[in-house]
Parts: structure tokens; sequence; C-alpha cells
């Protein structure tokens, strides 16, 4: 393996300490035990918004911290879920007095760790509320996860919740709104090779020349099938073709969000090609891509490939979607 | 190869088209001949910016036109210059009356089309002055350049020149202030493993396991060395040395932009544990990064490897840099 690593069991440190490095406008980094938070934490009377989970998807969380989206991210070691310490200390630090969203992907150790931060922060009177996000379509169990993996969606569970509470909504509403996106996305992901597990210096599985991962899971979980590789369009109506087959049949129908998110290696014109094909092939299912986000957002390490995330949106969410937000990852103003 | 393409041949095309399509509140394509243009443009009064080159190196160029940066892009194909043609039409559609000025990157195909274009312009009473960027330290003479190559620089004179139109700066002061950015900036590039030529499927050139090609160009242009493999700091101290090393000595003080680039595969996290190195050893040399940017901004196609730009900011500059822009790779408000 050759990586822009120093020692394979500082990646994570070092790379958490250089993101704060060239951002302390926007970032406080807490060391010991290790989390990120918005700079003007705890911002007082807004909900504040705390995620986190394994390292290895970066820019998701650290990126995501900021005005208008997380307000603290909890970084656990590559492909681990953080521990209930690292949760609850990061809560405690953002806490503003109207309580505290915990946004948890669905793997068995985030939520474990979630919920144990939640009855500490619970027996010392900070109130907490918890969207579980489970939006892969590809497998109902998996490797880490009973039920459906959490994938892209968090991604818009964040900057949607973010936005809400920045507005000044209380607890309760920033939560039903998450479960709401939540329960409005569907995704699903593809593999063309995998990424490089710094621990081991090898890729997390192996892929024939001319064989793809359909349905992989991002710490290179096994996905559907193993498939005969085709051209860019074909993967992409592919995976459209599962994630739009999981909605209802009344469900598909006026303005969507498409994310198409690169998984690490994917270049801008590989994502770029992907989306092309998918806004073509949505118009043609009667959907409109009246937003979209196209990059890489959540990845898994270097692995070569793409998910494709379909939001069905409404007014609201498409409003709060257009609100400024400013984090290392997405930005934009008014 | 395995990548996410329909045909070698329409990877460019098809790229620029679904970017277009995503993003149809910013961008407008003209497909013969190829350019993009800022949504509003032309924008009456303006001085406008246009620069291009040979695809492959996203998000450059295309991912930089919009308010408060290019005015319009001409992607040639992978790793091949814009035509004239390509260039005088972008030019005639984005001019709004005050001029336009030409970002050129210092490879001899560039050059030379840019240079007809200006003069077919000039036989049309459009006035246009020209930027060379030629920032690279590595080497004097290259493959395709005579002089050093345009690298890294041409992000920043692009977005800080797109900051002074936006405020109103008439064509040679614009012009002049990318003379300035680019004459006090300095870069070099690493690389640990080639980007993936999509006509051929193949790397554009091979290293050892324990090798790295010191000074790489972002067409995988030879370097001043290769070299054995070392740690990610020792890599990084190494590229700082020359570039800091290429200016006067009694420059090397007060505030400078850092610039840590992916060129194509290094993951945030080793962009990450770069820019941590960057920022200390800057420091410990007496400079002060008062601004950063880091992540893949000019890539070379799937390469593994860093570039480091250093620009020496006054505070005329700085006040430029923050100014709002609102582009699909650089997007920041008020």
């Amino acid at each position: 393996m050759k990586r822009l690593y120093n020692r394979p069991d500082a990646v994570v440190d070092e790379a958490v300490e250089g993101l704060a490095l060239v951002h302390p406008d926007l970032l406080r980094l807490s060391p010991d035990p290790m989390y990120v938070t918005r700079a003007d934490a705890p911002v007082r009377g807004r909900v504040a918004l705390v995620s986190g989970g394994g390292s290895g998807h970066e820019p998701m969380h650290v990126g995501f911290v900021g005005p208008g989206m997380l307000s603290a991210a909890c970084p656990g070691a590559v492909f681990t879920s953080p521990t209930a310490d690292q949760v609850e200390a990061a809560a405690r630090a953002v806490d503003g007095g109207a309580g505290v969203l915990l946004i948890v992907k669905n793997y068995s150790g985030d939520v474990m760790n979630f919920e144990m931060a939640a009855e500490l922060l619970a027996a010392d009177g900070i109130a907490t509320e918890t969207v579980l996000v489970a939006d892969d379509v590809a497998v109902e169990d998996s490797t880490y996860t009973s039920g459906r993996r959490g994938v892209g969606a968090t991604v818009l569970v964040e900057k949607i919740c973010g936005a809400a509470a920045e507005r000044g909504a209380d607890l309760a509403a920033v939560a039903e709104l998450g479960r709401k996106v939540a329960a409005r996305s569907r995704s699903l992901g593809l593999a063309l090779s995998a990424g490089t597990v710094p621990a081991t210096g090898r890729p997390g599985f192996v892929l024939a020349d001319d064989e793809i991962e359909f349905g992989v899971g991002i710490h290179g979980e096994p996905g559907r099938e193993r498939r005969p590789m085709e051209p860019a369009d074909a993967l992409t109506d592919r995976a459209l073709a599962a994630v739009l087959d999981d909605f209802a049949a009344d469900e598909l129908t006026g303005d969507v969000l498409l994310f198409v998110n690169g998984l690490g290696s994917a270049t801008p014109m590989e994502c770029a090609i992907v989306a092309r094909r998918a806004v073509r092939t949505l118009g043609e299912r009667g959907l409109r891509v009246a937003r979209s986000l196209v990059g890489q957002y959540m990845t898994s390490l270097d692995m070569l490939g793409v998910s494709l995330t379909v939001l069905r949106l409404d007014d609201d969410l498409a409003r709060l979607w257009d609100d400024p937000v400013e984090t290392v990852a997405l930005r934009w103003g008014r």
C-alpha cells in the first residue's frame, strides 16, 4: 500500500487534526474523547445536531459540521463506531438548552453506542431524540446491520434538519422532519473495486476485471449480487430501477432530489456521466430532478464506485435544502 | 480498465453535459464548439473571464464557472488543448463590453490556441488581455511546455480575478491582478501512482511499489526525480522545501494561502494529513496560513498524489479571496 499516511494507526487522528487546523473559523476539535464541534457551539436556544460513525467515509461527518448542518461529529476509528463516551461528551458540549438530535446510520455498533449515550444524557436531564437512517434498498440484513443499512440519505437528513434547527424549530419538530426525510429516501451503491483498508494495506474485497458488486455497503459489505461490468448508463439505470422499485407506485411522481455520490475514487467526470443518465431516466419515469447533489460526500476510503439516492421532495424540504449552510463539504449562501 | 464510462471517446462530452444538466441555474452549455458559460452571461459592463484546457483535471475549469469566478470555460479532449474556435466563441458569448481576460496555463498548445483566439477577437474589436500561469517549480521545461508548467495557481488566479471583475475592476486592472497572483505563487506536485487514460485504459506511467514521481506534471509529465516512498509528513516537507526555496529569502514572511490539492484519488483524509503538516512546517518557517483550500480542485484523472501551492497574500488578495463565489466546485457567501 502506498498512501499519503504517516502511520496506519494515526490516520484518523491526524486527518481530523488537519481539518480542524485549516478551518479554525469553523471547527473546534476536542481530542479526548474525540469530537469536533462548530466553533460557535453551543448556540443558545437552538436544537443541536450530533452525528458520527466510523471513519473512512469522509467528508462525512466532520465535513458537515457548521452553521446550517451538524453541531458536532464523533469520528470512530476506520469502519468502527464511535464510543458512547464520544457521543455523550459531544452532545454535552453543543447542547444549547433546546435538546440534542442524534442522527444515526443503521449499523449495530452505532445504534448501541448512540443509545447508551442517550441514556447517560437523559440521566443528566439533557433531552435527546434519535433519527435512524436506513435507506439502502440493497439488502435487508447485512454484515454489521439488522435491517437496512444507512447510507446516502444521512447527508440529506443532516442538511435538512440542520436548516430547521437553525430556523428555530424545536426538538420534536426537527426529529419528525429527520424521520420524514429518511422515510422518503432510497439508495443503492455499486463498486467496481474496493477501498484500501489502512490497517491491512489491502483492498477490503476483490472483484474480477469484468465484475462489479451491485448493492455494495460503505464498509465493503456484500450487496445483492456480483454482476458483469456494464457501461455507465446501464449501471445507472440498474441502480435507479432498484431504488424506484422500492417506492410505492403512487409515490413516483413530482419533484425529487437526486444525490449521485462518489464512493472514493470516482472522478468528477464519472459522477457527472452517471448524473446525466440519472436525470434523464428519472424524467422518463415522470420524476423531475428539482435539486441535486453530485460528488464525493460519503465515501468508502478509495472505493471506485457510486451510490444513487432519491429523496421525494415537497415544498418544505426543498426550502430547507436551499437554506444557507457553511461546512467544509457543503457551502452555500442565500 | 473498469471505469464509470460509456465510450472512452464520449467521456468529456457526456461529463460536461451531465454537469450542465444538474446545474441549470448556474451553467449553460454550448455544444459546438463546446464551451460552458455562467447562465447569466454576458454581464453588461463587467470584465469577462475565460479559461480552458485539456479535460481530465476536473473540477477545473468548468467547475469554476459562475458568479465571482469564470464567465466561461472551454474543455478540450482529455489532456488536449481546446481549439482557438472554442475560445473565440466562448469569449464572444460572455463579452459584456468591458473586454475579456484569458487565463492560460503554460502548455504550448494552450498558449498557441488562446493566442490565435485573441487575434481573431481583436480583429472584431473585442479587447482581451492574457494571464499566463507558470507556477510549477519542479522543472524548467517539460513534455508539453517551454518554461514552467501552469498548475495550482490557476485556481487562485481564477478566483481572485473573478472577484475583482465582479467588483467592477477594468480589464487592465484585472489582468494586472492576475499576473500578481501568478507571480506570488509557487507549486509542486508528487504522484504515488498515475491516472488511468480513458483512450488506452492504462496508467499514464508506472511506478514501482516503493517509488514516487517528485515534481510530477498534471498530465503525468516527468518531474525532478523518481524517489523512494516516504511517510506523508516527509513528502509534505520535501515538497514545501522545493516551493519555499523558489521564493526570495526576504519574501518568506507574513501571511500565505496554502492550497493542498488532491490529484484525483487522494482521499479527504490524505489531503487533511498533508495539510496538517504543511500548516505546521510553514509556521516554523515564519509563514502564517491565513487562508487555505484543501481538496481535489485540479486533478489528473485518478492519479494518486497531491500538489502544494503557496500564495503570498496581501490585504487586497485576502479580501478578494473572501468575496462570495458561486460555482460547482467553490461556493461561499458573504
